[in-house]
């Protein structure tokens, strides 16, 4: 079977680039307006996309004056998306930090049923001492303890998923049994993190489990994808990095005993789209034009952790530590100080790189040059395929729908109809089959 | 203005009638179909009913093998449904026991934003042993000591919807300010369960807060209520308890300071329609005739939180203690053993009358019969509505709708069309003010 692309429609607000909402090609109020996600999600199946994406944090942002690029609550919003479509797959952040493996399992099977089997859940541990605050802690747990709650956190989150194996609901009418319960479990989960009794108290969804995204590219991030993602989200500024990345997370799965074929990599692309190179780039310099400068200063302080204020615009970075001792977001942390070092860039040089996409690779060209980049990514051996930010919404995701995809469905390289129906299958991944499944374990 | 009746549609399943399940009037295999719910909801809001309301629970039921009334999680399913409706209210029941403020207060308001305005939060403090082992505990917190929780719980959910106040959101595209965080405020909010600094990281939904729900009637509960609750939602078996309940409610609604008119009392009723009063007879013998008895016996085991597993079905209840040491449904508890003791029941008897709305008020009869006993509650002091748990699904809330609400029409007692939009609209209550507007708290 020929290798084919998967194409993630990351939704965002009214755009990636953190200036989006004061360019007239947005209408900023659509960020609290739900109609404003629905023609998102039509949009993106339209382009027989695999799957929306959305990111979450438990806080507001660092400067809210300025921007607040994410309003709803993922599961909720998607939940409302599903109503709307028939085939694009859901992919919702939750944190593993400040959440609960009942709930969270309970949710994505509830959604993955409300679906139709549309659902991914995106693995993150929380990166912000802003969203400690919230939940009764007066500091953010460190990197590696974070990991490790999350490492078990989807354990159990696993375990619950199974505990329905697919034949438990059997609807015996005559007979007054509705479940067979001897393929009802409890889970019994009892380590360092979580006491959990279960059986989940809703039966196995659609895919059998969600699908698995993670999206931190540390060492902690990539020997938890390895283990557990089967999609993984990446930032990656040049096609080297692209391919190390890649051979290195597929190095990982191999070695942790899974197919790498089954963990499909997505970088982030923040295709910036003009009819011509020149229409692009003026796009492109009239984004960049818009950012505040207070409020890129926030974002990246929040990356890296330390507060820049005050600092001169047209000078460099300071010094900063070692990227291995930094507790929030490790692996961009690391991309966004080589950014700086190895191009040589001012602080205002450097906010104006970041504001397209956060760190994300940001590509202004036509269609053509556009599809040209995401080829070279997938030939090369960078990428199975890319998690799409478009700096503006809707209007840059219909661009790529209707420019970009066209020219990689000529390609060969994309689909132009939806052959499956779960998001596993738009995947190409299998569905896991129960781990109590013709077990001989005791019924709940 | 003329006081009229407020009707909820409590959805359940494929019927509130434990063995509706097994009955031809519904098809077993809808409990898992979202569609199920989607035609529920539409049918509802053919009926204009104010709201539509979704119980829930943290664990399988106490015997899931012949029966699993409720599967799908209530805020995903309600998110699903806010996107096939336009009027109808949506009420989720969310656990203040085994959750957090931040993450309740943050999906609620994006619900409210995700429909317009029309989310709603029946409050509970869960009840069973079998809910706290899936959240790391051993046992499950004592009445009180879940209520005390509760208070603190909403107290820090109402601090995170108005830390935002209604104009916090300015779009100054030229400005580059998004939001006035003059008007966005931290909460810093330090009691003895929650440590939450806030603001909450969503804007003020449309109606400001969700409609506060509450459904316990215990003394606990009834103090609880009186403090918060907006619409209370309760069991009473006669007129006679259903006006006494009314009135202490109300009494201590006034005592708190607040107007006892701005709280809306809605019993249950399970209406059991007939096109004559011995159809309607007929219909309930058949449902009642299709219980399990080891579900039954389960299910009543769990509201007296006493295992009854193999005494005698036509001896009478054991013994029981005073309801006042009861930890799980403290108000069932009683409603339950009162019904038993008045009317001489045997367990068989009990089990019988409790099949078909755990402890809420049946009523078998013609459409007019209903709308009479409706009618007589709704104007003699004992309730501003009603709660609507049809036996059966979808038929018997098409009934209700097609069949009683056009005679609570023709009388003036209900409504014919949405007159407002939101749900504090459809029940006449006003919208709250952000506790922060006009104040002069330093900003976030």
């Amino acid at each position: 079977m020929t290798r084919t692309l998967h194409l993630n429609a990351f939704l965002m607000g009214v755009g990636h680039h953190e200036a989006a909402w004061r360019h007239p090609r947005t209408d900023p109020r659509r960020v609290t307006d739900v109609r404003h996600f629905q023609d998102l999600a039509r949009i993106a199946e339209r382009g027989t996309l695999d799957s929306l994406f959305l990111a979450d944090g438990l806080s507001v942002g660092p400067n809210p004056r300025h921007n607040i690029q994410a309003v709803f609550e993922p599961l909720t919003l998607l939940a409302s998306l599903a109503a709307v479509t028939e085939h694009i797959g859901l992919i919702a952040t939750v944190s593993t930090t400040y959440n609960e493996p009942f709930h969270t399992a309970r949710k994505f099977a509830s959604l993955d049923h409300l679906s139709g089997g549309r659902v991914g859940w995106n693995i993150v541990t929380s990166a912000q001492e802003r969203e400690a605050v919230n939940f009764n802690r007066d500091s953010h747990p460190a990197h590696a303890d974070r990991y490790r709650r999350a490492a078990e956190f989807v354990d159990v989150a696993i375990k619950l998923w199974d505990s329905w194996e697919d034949d438990a609901l059997v609807f015996d009418t005559t007979a007054g049994v509705f479940a067979n319960t001897d393929r009802v479990h409890e889970v019994a989960h009892r380590g360092p993190e979580f006491q959990v009794r279960g059986p989940l108290n809703i039966p196995r969804g659609p895919q059998g489990r969600p699908l698995l995204v993670q999206a931190g590219s540390s060492p902690d991030g990539i020997a938890f994808a390895a283990r557990y993602a089967e999609a993984v989200f990446t930032a990656q500024q040049t096609l080297a990095d692209g391919q190390g990345f890649y051979a290195e997370l597929r190095r990982q799965v191999t070695a942790a005993g899974r197919d790498p074929d089954l963990v499909k990599v997505l970088p982030g692309i923040a295709p910036v789209i003009g009819g011509t190179e020149a229409e692009a780039q003026a796009l492109a310099a009239e984004l960049e034009e818009l950012i505040v400068p207070d409020y890129a200063l926030a974002q990246l302080s929040g990356i890296l952790g330390v507060d820049l204020t005050g600092l001169p615009l047209d000078g460099p970075l300071p010094e900063l530590p070692d990227s291995g001792t930094v507790q929030a977001h490790q692996s961009r942390y690391q991309l966004v100080t080589e950014l700086a070092r190895r191009e040589r860039l001012t602080i205002r040089q450097l906010i104006g790189r970041l504001g397209g996409g956060r760190g994300h690779r940001v590509v202004a060209g036509t269609p053509e040059q556009i599809a040209d980049q995401i080829e070279l990514w997938f030939t090369q051996g960078a990428a199975d395929g890319f998690n799409i930010m478009p700096p503006h919404l809707p209007g840059g995701l219909a661009d790529f729908v209707d420019h970009v995809v066209p020219v990689l469905r000529a390609r060969g390289l994309f689909r132009s109809d939806y052959t499956g129906r779960t998001l596993r299958e738009h995947y190409g991944l299998p569905r896991p089959v129960s781990a109590y499944a013709a077990s001989t374990l005791v019924s709940a």
